[in-house]
């Protein structure tokens, strides 16, 4: 037999990650429904149908694909497979796919349940998702998002919700020195209608977007690769003259001063993202940790309005959040022009990044709280009794199956890290007490049942 | 395009389904933490490897098998290819599958982290898992499982643990009139060495189990059929004249009866199972609903000892949770011997009965608590800071987007099923108060901000 393993980019969560990882979901949880969203999940099988296409020829090969149950062959397309061509065969013996994020499946979702929402409607998700990248730092085949959307309103008062939502879920985490980037795709509409690249404005953003990797130089060089003129290379790369403050009003007023003047989309625009920022600010978010940059452009062809990542600069990973204002998302599923924003926190790498600060609190911990020991087949009953008490009284317990060493049974409780060891043997029974020993600092106390649960309670501050 | 959908046998999950289930799964958590059981998680895909041959043929057809990304057909068999032969093609071009259940993924676990694991070992897992099922009432491609396990000791006082945990978790789920039905397989070996049997245990067993089903006659004919003489089935059938009774003790006694005099092993694993029944008597477990039935079999080869079964005999739908004792769960990855017990909640089948029963309590809601109106522009601050505070105060709040009519924000309110609604046009403003309209009986009150928060807090139980 061979050493079982798991698939490359996959993790088993062992009960110290789960707790920290339970923790963390949960603190999420509560924020998200605070403001108001509600849950929903949707399959991890999607039709393949709903998937291809979705997210770009790169993001076709990455899905992971179903095979067929049963004799998946008698339909396969037998051109595909007598010229060995797994491209063309693969719709043929393959249906249902792992979904690849959750913003597809959630944009069909809302066209199949349209009838049962209220719009504006806001939803929370929290699940797995699937990648056939190549495994790496911050990078699994298999991870968690946890996405917040709003859909169907325009109001820009969504986005400063999803960024104070942003704010106070990373700030309760303890996110060290997180920054909450921003830009908006209107803004970067201008500044292509000024140089005349309305009609490259993907090449245009796919360059700029590379300036965290690359730098100006490199995205100079990608930009001069990709055809564009010089006098053009000159005029976009003032963007990054932008840079030189770290003020995001005097970025945007940078920014402003390159639209085409009379421009009155990109100046609308530019009027919104200054009154976010304001409004941001009058609700609590540090202007330090609220960035506007211009240099952001963010992949995804749907984002049609402000964009959202969050970084954390010192930390060894990339963003750890990202998100943005969709003019058309359920489009694709037959739904037109319904407007939404929505964030994701991506909470694979979020855990990475609070592993690396070692700043989990102490709280989120799972062991359990006591060991129940057995001295003697006598004492069964009472140790069975004591088990139940401490468990009704919402201490975590174990009672110790077998009547071995009292030694040995204390390297279990120890092992387990559980903060106290009830012991009864003859001596207790004889005064109807239990003794209660404190792994923590070894004391023994004896009381009454009843009051050693109560003492147990209110040393672990229940 | 075509009209959006979900593969068959998967489901979405909206707002009220996601929050009883949320509901659910906290009932279920915190009580398997209240055991001293510490939570993990495994990929779902796993290599294919991991979990062929662990289900029998029938299994290994269901098992969901994931194609290998880039050009599969570069590496796939050949001959298989040649000959069609969807079977044998299978293994050459999927490399990973979706887990099929948690048992098999668990015991890998445990066999690659045992240095890391203090022995015995008690864990809970609550995944999703996936079978190529034909859909069906009460079954799905896609479900959840929510099992306990404790692995690493013989101890009979792990068995009373999770039929405890049974109790403790249906009942506070409200599960009308479950019984937690249980049998021996060492018990049916005992029966099978009276019978000489030994060989056909398994066709015994499997036309046993069928029981529920078929009735005694099925039964009857289905041994005759599987090749068992006519003195060995009427030997077989005095099991059914156990079920004469209705009480555990007598069915049991009734059994005990069938056995060859001094079969030493029956016997002994007899008098741990009325141990078993005495102990979960006097630890509150009630007498009727712990239900002893020798025509339980349980499909699965592995177990050894003691199964389990829990049923709701008015409900339409089959057992829904399961479990039993295994001699050797790791030894299919190479680490024989070690012994364990573990029980699964079925998720979605325990939801169908609350659902069917109208089961689920009032607090199984996730809706916002309050929407914050927006009556014109001047009030915009004002009504962030509102929802602003009402969120701190903890109390789910949505803020209207949009400067629009009352009417339809009030529509709205309804539509989200909030309590309060919170109104401040120009006339609040002056006199620096709130309006707060409780929708459920149409009542306003006016108050300073903080007032109404407190007031709200205090109305909704905080």
């Amino acid at each position: 037999m061979s050493k079982p393993s798991t698939p490359k980019g996959t993790r088993d969560f062992g009960p110290l990650i789960m707790a920290r990882r339970n923790w963390m979901f949960g603190v999420m949880r509560k924020a998200f429904e605070r403001y108001g969203f509600e849950p929903i999940e949707t399959p991890a099988m999607e039709n393949l149908q709903t998937l291809i296409g979705k997210y770009g020829e790169e993001g076709d090969q990455l899905i992971f694909k179903i095979l067929n149950n049963g004799d998946y062959l008698n339909k396969a397309n037998e051109e595909a497979l007598e010229s060995r061509d797994s491209k063309a065969l693969t719709s043929s013996i393959s249906k249902k796919a792992l979904r690849y994020d959750l913003t597809v499946p959630f944009a069909r979702f809302v066209v199949m349940s349209r009838n049962d929402l209220a719009f504006p409607f806001r939803r929370y998700q929290m699940q797995t998702v699937w990648r056939g990248d190549r495994p790496g730092k911050g990078r699994y085949q298999e991870f968690t998002q946890c996405d917040a959307d709003i859909i169907g309103s325009d109001s820009i008062l969504n986005e400063l919700d999803l960024i104070m939502l942003f704010h106070e879920v990373l700030s309760e985490l303890g996110v060290p020195g997180y920054e909450i980037v921003f830009n908006d795709r209107r803004l970067l509409n201008g500044v292509a209608r000024a140089c005349g690249i309305e009609e490259q404005f993907q090449d245009f953003t796919v360059a700029l977007d590379k300036w965290d990797k690359i730098g100006s130089d490199g995205v100079r060089k990608e930009l001069e690769e990709r055809g564009f003129s010089e006098v053009t290379v000159d005029q976009l790369m003032k963007l990054f003259a932008v840079l030189a403050s770290t003020d995001s009003s005097q970025r945007l007023a940078g920014m402003k001063a390159m639209f085409i003047e009379g421009d009155d989309e990109a100046n609308a625009a530019f009027a919104e993202v200054v009154e976010l920022i304001a409004m941001a600010k009058a609700s609590g978010v540090p202007v330090a940790q609220l960035l506007f940059d211009p240099t952001l452009a963010r992949g995804l062809d749907y984002y049609t309005g402000v964009i959202l990542e969050v970084r954390v600069p010192d930390a060894p990973i990339g963003s750890i959040c990202g998100g943005g204002r969709y003019a058309d998302l359920t489009g694709i599923f037959g739904w037109e022009g319904v407007s939404g924003v929505g964030i994701s926190f991506g909470a694979d790498r979020i855990y990475d990044v609070l592993e690396h600060y070692d700043a989990f609190p102490l709280e989120a911990m799972t062991q359990p709280h006591a060991l129940v020991v057995q001295l003697d087949e006598e004492g069964r009953n009472d140790a069975l009794h004591a088990t139940q008490h401490l468990r009704a009284a919402c201490v975590r317990t174990v009672l110790y199956p077998d009547v071995v060493k009292l030694k040995k049974q204390l390297k279990y409780a120890a092992e387990l890290n559980v903060n106290f060891v009830f012991i009864s043997g003859a001596d207790e029974r004889s005064k109807a007490v239990w003794t209660v020993r404190n792994m923590r600092n070894g004391e023994q106390i004896q009381f009454p049942l009843e009051e050693a649960v109560s003492f147990v309670s209110s040393e672990l501050n229940f």
